[in-house]
């Protein structure tokens, strides 16, 4: 198996895009300090590669200082482990939240200032504006940038999911995630074989990401077709799909041993 | 995930082509009596669903009695296990043999006769005389036929697959198999298409491998896409890319929970 992808990015020691395996992240979702620092510390004995904090399940989201504050937190207990600060709107599936956009964008900002998170992920439906007012945040405060789009409806033309995979390089993206869903295997094909293409196209490391039952098999091999992360269950699931981060491993291992025969 | 397979073919008990999950097959690839039926014991403790005598590896193939013979102690062995027949031709990449395309044929009628055997593994690459005639003896003796088309070099064009599948089926197949090799991913994702698409077209189940370090991974999901059959190493492989049955069955139940999430 060639490895074609050489523009990894490099966050904490650990190479996203820059080798064949997939990094694993694994979600944090708990709603209140105490049981997220709980599910982190459970989290991390299975040793992901990055932890995501979905910050729309926190209830302490309408003040920033207490967001600051479990960031911070987070940062310590996690050491060296890169931390994905992500706000995911309910329109792409994520929780209802008390925050319109202007006070999301100003939340991502607090957080970058910080300086407790390594990644943070921003959602393509969001203005312009924001996205390269983010992108500037972001970069200024040496944290990467990752533009994505959810559909948990279904999986649109691949024109569209090209158009994805593009715009989120042209605002300055460091990363780009396609989050779909599928509606039959056909779709599951469509997303694997534009990963191929994006993977060979694009400047900028790439994940997709087909969801549900029928998606579940790209978070097991999605890496092969250049896929750079593959999201798992630690505690808690945050997407349909999902898979243990244990059975993940063992899958990742084997499909390895089985690349080399 | 939809059961959209009604079309099984059953042996022993076993159906292939009929569940969501697939069959595995682990080949015999020993070369005399003493080490085919040692391999067959030690391969029968891994509980494979089918096994797969290739007979083009046995020194004695010339000597329809002595195959005739080691038929009836694997069948012995191998009890209620279904028992694949296979003289895979040195042109699509078995062992060289000293038999012409003649006494090929004669040997599949010999062992059908002997009823030790359940199911025959025919190249298509054979006359079609040839194939009639087999399909005739193999449906007299209670056997299935399998008609297969192996490729160690490259993947065909997807009109010649769909060719290859369909004539399996116009002459009478049981069961229609292709194996090719990929060259590139490109290739895996057109042999998944095309094996989802036969799933929906053809009567008859098919089996569909990609071989080699990137088809590897067929081997483990090709049956999301519709594959009734992998093949696994039980012992000793038989072709490039086969995995570990152990390894198989493992990646298929982590898929199969995946799946139901």
């Amino acid at each position: 198996m060639k490895n074609e992808m050489v523009k990894g990015v490099e966050v904490k020691g650990k190479v996203i895009g820059g080798g064949k395996l997939p990094l694993i992240c694994t979600p944090i979702i708990s709603k209140d300090q105490p049981t997220i620092l709980a599910e982190l510390t459970k989290v991390l004995d299975k040793e992901p590669d990055i932890i995501e904090w979905r910050v729309d399940f926190f209830e302490g989201i309408i003040n920033v200082q207490e967001v600051i504050d479990v960031a911070a937190k987070i940062r310590e207990i996690a050491v060296n482990i890169p931390i994905l600060f992500t706000i995911r709107s309910s329109k792409e599936g994520g929780q209802p939240i008390a925050l319109s956009e202007e006070q999301v964008v100003e939340l991502y900002f607090a957080v970058c200032k910080s300086k407790s998170i390594d990644l943070i992920d921003i959602e393509l439906i969001n203005s312009i504006e924001h996205l390269s007012y983010l992108r500037k945040v972001a970069h200024e405060n040496d944290t990467k940038l990752i533009l994505s789009y959810h559909n948990f409806e279904f999986t649109p033309s691949s024109e569209i999911i090209r158009l994805k995979f593009k715009e989120a390089e042209q605002l300055g993206a460091d990363i780009v995630k396609i989050a779909v869903m599928p509606n039959q295997l056909e779709d599951v094909l469509t997303i694997l074989s534009l990963t191929l293409e994006a993977k060979n196209q694009l400047k900028i490391p790439l994940i997709s990401i087909a969801m549900g039952e029928y998606g579940a098999i790209t978070r097991m091999f999605g890496w092969v077709f250049g896929s750079a992360v593959t999201f798992a269950v630690g505690e808690n699931s945050s997407a349909p799909g999902q898979v243990p981060i244990e059975d993940l491993k063992t899958v990742i291992s084997i499909m390895q041993k089985g690349m080399r025969t």
